[in-house]
């Protein structure tokens, strides 16, 4: 059994590297803030690998701004160590979207070094709330 | 009556500056990435303001690394645009300390831009969890 | 005498602040990429001090992109330590300008930790040069 | 002929990736100081190609810190686009090594969109310089 696919949503995508020195802080590990980075690489990579970019996602005027991030450290990550994010859609609302993550690392991600989630509104280019279209549904379905 | 005081913990600090282009993106505004860099600037400077620094508090031997960090994105800020971030300690579990922020933008700090907490867990040079010492809840009594 | 106006353009502004977490890599100084944003702020704190704003710059139709930016480590900057940036206008061309940097360190902004400079041309909305106006001179007169 | 390689060092090294939203600004490309992050994982990724890591490097007891970083700027990059960023030993000082970098875009890596170089001083752990050591000079040798 995975433990990788246990309990996370499907379709998932996976987004890997090595941690730069730019990223970590004088306490020796990757700084809180770097994370909100990770998700969101993750998050245009699950829609790369759907077939689609986010910049296309907006060319088809559906902003999704994030409305709330939360993110829970378990270990923390240091410098040059191999990381995998992994980020899937967890939930919908009306005129809202909801990202899962989990970040693994060494050894070969075995590792579980943090979760977290971004609530995003959707929204026009004119700012204003828009129900979720179903071709962006359609995307995240397996 | 100054809304600014009204249900938020004190003693409170203020953490003040004009947003720099490097903390926008390409959708205009800023990233959401970039309040958990505010939201520490604001902890560090509430330390400063109680006399201390977060350099000293480690020096006495307590490490304060986030456990949770959680962000409510309610207005965008731009660049330019004078913001201030309030911050104060909002709740002390028995090894753990939780700092509660508030961001605040133009026109004059009227217009409530996010809410956020961080949640600490207080540990040794050991990175073991260490009970919260009385000098530093004493450091956050008004 | 005071070495920090010998050798320096004048009108001249100065960004102070102190370093964040934020800024630190696990070598345990601030990390070499930072110094760029720290420039870009006491850019904008120039122009703001001259009594404009970049965005208002921009709203009068001149772009000032950087073409090229270099900086000259001394030494290095660590968390909690209070830094002076300095910034001037170090040169004008026909379609471009320089502004000069340094960065002070304590005790005291004594200590020099680096120069730099980054080049600029100015363009128009439609990112095709443009002579710099006078008015954009003026600004930078004392 | 394939331009990629004239004038460029050998051994060389490429880091890949699509540019994130938080590498952007509200000019609506990427900010200039993140050329810098950029540069940094193209020398680690350089370093890991030859078969070691910049940890190792360390260990060994060389730092490397940088003291000067240049970048040109030719063309902007944006969202999305797939970037590549190239980087090789481009000389050797008694107690320094210089890198140099190209970043090249889309379409297919085809077009120069900026170039920089980083000078590094070679210290101990004690931050005295250090005569560049054999084995770190045979790294870098095809």
């Amino acid at each position: 059994m995975n433990r990788h696919t246990d309990d996370f949503p499907a379709p998932d995508a996976w987004h890997r590297f090595h941690v730069s020195y730019g990223e970590t802080d004088c306490a020796g590990v990757v700084y809180y803030g770097e994370y909100l980075h990770w998700f969101e690489r993750a998050r245009s990579r699950l829609i790369r690998d759907r077939g689609m970019s986010y910049s296309e996602v907006e060319g088809r005027g559906v902003l999704l701004p994030v409305r709330r991030a939360e993110v829970r450290y378990i270990r923390p990550a240091r410098y040059d160590e191999e990381v995998f994010v992994r980020c899937a859609v967890s939930a919908w609302g009306r005129a809202s979207v909801t990202f899962g993550y989990q970040v693994w690392g060494p050894p070969d991600r075995s590792v579980l070094l943090a979760v977290g989630e971004t609530e995003h509104a959707a929204i026009g280019p004119d700012w204003k709330p828009l129900r979720i279209p179903d071709w962006l549904k359609a995307l995240f379905t397996v």
